[in-house]
């Protein structure tokens, strides 16, 4: 097996901090620290790849180490497939994965396109370079949780539980948000190597192979209000139902078991690991149609915990549609997280915003940390997280930090941490991303855009654009996805990552860049009608045609 | 009704050429000389539009106007929806049009969005902005029959006829084609109106409404070896399956009617035109049904020429998937015309670049089709098209030139008609651009990419790969498309313009965008296997990672 490990320090090994940028960020994605598989090149998300296999990355490796500052290399679906000259202020990268014409997108064709050598599956952040492991997800469920405590429960958590299912690359971070929020949790999880990294890494506080066991560590958590998160080796579709017929009420129910890809992502209930793993070479698509038989049995369960009052969600793996597809004709009776919790931050433009230094040097993030402290001196909940992240976070791979920040406030820290490069208080430059779940860069009607004011839901014009414009604005990279999270033939959605390499022509593109891309995301939400987000347009000045005529 | 005519002359009115012929281009595609149907913004195939509405129209036209030389327009499929500053090597308008997420991509949830006013069809030059009426197919058209009598007729159509249906705004290129090309046609159109103006602009001979009058006339033709083009007013549902049941063998059968769309494209067998306008708003999908069972008798018909040995096949318009859609198994027996007879030029790049004269003025045209021919000394085909071009083809709107050239010759033209512009030999700038279906810019399997040597056809992370680099390199104006041609669901495409306005600037972005934009195709059959392609990119010296290594 390879081990692949990002460089560190302050010494180039390509011809740019650009490039090397690329470079650190995609072997970043497949440090063992970060990456869920990383000997078949899987990073998260069932099989989220940073690349389409060891030779193609061994390609962009040398593409990326050769490259010049107006040189861009094309990867189609984790290819290297070309490189083309541009100029200074043009993406060094750009990235397409798992793209198919929509008659044709769904996981059938894509999983013989993959198996023809001619596909990868680029989840979100997977095949764009920009996963920095748990993290990424910790803070995101943590403001959802926030929100449905403020929504629900007056705000406090206090002597509450969650169940879930899922302790895996992004669902990994539940347990962490859920005691970080106050509240304890219950999390279902099928394979016990999953549960034992969580363990390690802080993520979660115990484990059980008892659900018996389980349920009276949570007991005991809630009566003393001290939150304890608990993996419960089993399976969430016979978990999830067994707790109703005990009559159990959980305080939320959530689910980030990887339902989005039926093949490979969920354990079907009664089978084991081993029988689940030959069954998917042998008969794949007995494999999917015993899985969503069983998603169906867990989606049952969580809309009867939603008609008892249980605020019930679905936390963005397409679950509900599966459990649709083979009979459940309820299975959308509940919401997702986006439009239940989310929407209102998107309308600002606020998102998943994330940096990580080159350096690999953990002061260079606690740095950053204080100078996001300094420029957003009110934002006490942004400091509140900050704090908690920084005790509480294990660094996996590069560190990184995340905060969710919006348009107005992305572009004055990406300059802010450009001249702290520039400056020499850090030791490398910042490397500056997001998810592709953002405001302004995804179409996904079963989670992003569930349920859009203007019925919009499935326009996907808007990730395309924003693309675009990143690519115009002069991101180091950008890329355009299709199936992550929900999966083939559910979403379309685009990335942005650009370096702050403490050049003024970095300033200008970071001038540009974080400005433009989360004021697509304002522009989007204004157009579909927010009045949130047409107040955040005339507040900070944008122009929108159509509106600003009206 | 609302006329518009594109501003000519050297005279700017917006802030530079580059906004200056973003305007003219949308403005000449709503030209009653070059749209359909003008005044409900309709340019061509079925309901492509330039603009949403007209207020968005409108919208456009003022943002465009305004617009600065670092600032880049977004139009969400056919809305103007935002203005952000970018830099002078940005493209100055991103577009995407009618993209919705796979799942959702079909024309029942389309026509819902755009009937909600959220959505717009924008064929593929109709929202880009560089159709140039019926001369942009006519030489496609021609090259088809060429390649044609090439593969099956040794290389003559001397005495001979071809059965087709359509005389709209592509397919009225046909019979001016066929002549061109040496044979007689029959072009079975429903619509009277669609027969006069092809009459009138001189691409069609003479009409009828009598079937045995036209096989009269098209029979003294072919025996007097005196080509003409015939028109019959009939639907082609009822008058192919007729002219087999009479035992009448034409010598090449395909078929142009806007099958793409069945609820606007397609005249049901046996019903009037009012039958057909009237039932599209009170039950469309009635509509889509009555065509779709007739488009099946027309594929059954031209099923049957081909078992008989006639060369027959698909010109682009997705009859054969709609055939199929209501029980005709067999309707994918006959090829399309891309794998029959196109894709061996898309393999070198070569595809329909085409350039308008911004002034206005037929002679700007002429110098340049002169310089054209000096550029290319040895090409004498594309010198023998471009003098039947200048004697046949009248202008629409803004007179304009196409030639299929490839990866090459495309940037050395666009330079040269740069430097022409500089050394004022032309009255004003000249834009450059090329159809969607194009060598590197597209994905649709029905078509363009019908049965890639490596089973690639659906994959669409090309034509999304072209437009970033495009829109990287530069390009004047850049979009992405979906539904193109083939109707929703079956096709995603690019577009890209570039101005040449005689600056130094104009230059290095022309020697990027015309070179990279071709390139783009030659690295995507490159990679699909094709040996034309890689011979190709090793003349040239394209940088292809993973194909230069092994
Ligand atoms: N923001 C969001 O919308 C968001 C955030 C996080 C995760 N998600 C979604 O959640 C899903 C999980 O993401 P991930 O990165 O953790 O994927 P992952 O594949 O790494 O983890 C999923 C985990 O679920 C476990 N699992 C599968 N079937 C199970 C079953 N029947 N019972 C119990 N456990 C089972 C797997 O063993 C695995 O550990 C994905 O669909 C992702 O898109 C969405
Ligand atoms: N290169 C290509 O692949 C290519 C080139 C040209 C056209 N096409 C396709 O051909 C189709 C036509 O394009 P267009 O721009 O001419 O569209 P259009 O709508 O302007 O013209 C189609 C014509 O077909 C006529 N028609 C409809 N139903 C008929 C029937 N039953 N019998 C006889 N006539 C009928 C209409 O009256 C109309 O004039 C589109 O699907 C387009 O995508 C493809």
């Amino acid at each position: 097996d390879r081990v692949v490990r990002a460089a560190r320090g302050s010494a180039l090994t390509a011809r740019s901090w650009q490039t090397e940028a690329a470079l650190r960020m995609l072997m970043n994605n497949l440090d063992p620290e970060v990456a869920e598989k990383p000997s078949e090149l899987v990073v998260y998300g069932g099989i989220g790849r940073a690349a389409r296999n060891w030779a193609c990355y061994d390609g962009i490796v040398s593409a990326l180490t050769a490259l010049e500052s107006d040189q861009t290399l094309l990867v189609q679906s984790g290819k290297p497939v070309g490189v083309f000259r541009t100029h200074e202020n043009a993406p060094r990268v750009l990235i397409a994965n798992s793209n198919l014409v929509p008659h044709w997108a769904n996981w059938e064709r894509f999983n013989e396109l993959d198996r023809a050598g001619l596909m990868m599956y680029g989840q979100m952040t997977a095949g764009s370079w920009i996963y920095i492991g748990s993290q990424g997800i910790v803070q995101g469920t943590y403001e959802t949780f926030v929100e449905m405590a403020r929504q629900s429960y007056g705000g406090s958590l206090r002597g509450r539980w969650i169940l879930t299912g899922g302790l895996g690359g992004m669902s990994g971070a539940q347990p962490l948000a859920a005691v970080m929020a106050g509240a304890s949790m219950l999390a279902v999880e099928c394979e016990p190597g999953r549960i034992a990294k969580r363990l390690e890494t802080g993520y979660l506080d115990r484990s059980t192979n008892s659900l018996d066991q389980a349920l009276e560590w949570i007991d005991a958590a809630c009566k003393a209000d001290r939150p304890v998160s608990v993996g419960l080796l089993g399976n969430a579709a016979e978990i999830f139902p067994e707790l109703l017929r005990r009559g159990i009420r959980p305080d939320a129910v959530t689910d980030q078991t990887s339902a989005h890809d039926p093949l490979n992502g969920y354990l079907p209930a009664g089978w084991s690991l081993d029988h689940a793993a030959h069954m998917r070479v042998t008969d794949p698509s007995a494999v999917e149609r015993a899985a969503k038989d069983s998603m169906r049995l867990q989606v049952e369960a969580m809309i009867a915990f939603h008609r008892m009052g249980v605020p019930t969600f679905d936390y963005g793996n397409n679950i509900r549609q599966m459990a649709f597809e083979v009979g459940c004709a309820d299975a959308f009776a509940f919401p997702g997280f986006v439009p239940a919790y989310i929407r209102p931050l998107f309308c600002r433009g606020i998102g998943p915003f994330r940096w990580a230094a080159l350096s690999g040097d953990p002061e260079d993030i606690y740095r950053t940390d204080a100078r996001v402290k300094a420029l957003l001196p009110h934002d006490t909940h942004l400091h509140h997280w900050l704090d908690m992240a920084r005790e509480k976070i294990m660094f996996q791979g590069l560190p990184a930090r995340i905060c969710w920040v919006g348009l107005g406030d992305r572009h004055r820290l990406g300059l802010a941490f450009n001249e702290m490069v520039a400056r020499g208080e850090l030791k490398a430059p910042i490397v500056i991303g997001r998810d592709h779940l953002d405001s302004g860069s995804v179409a996904s009607p079963n989670r992003e855009t569930e349920a859009m004011q203007d019925g919009s839901d499935a326009v996907s014009d808007w990730p395309l654009l924003n693309a675009l414009l990143n690519t115009a604005s002069g991101a180091t990279w950008v890329s355009l996805h299709h199936g992550g999270g929900v999966g083939m033939g559910f979403s379309q959605h685009a990335g942005m990552v650009i370096v702050a390499d403490g050049t003024d022509e970095a300033a200008e593109r970071l001038g540009r860049v974080l400005w433009n891309d989360p004021a697509t995301g304002v522009m989007r939400h204004a157009d579909a009608g927010y009045e949130i987000a047409r107040d955040c347009a005339r507040e900070t000045g944008l122009t929108l045609p159509m509106l600003t005529e009206n």
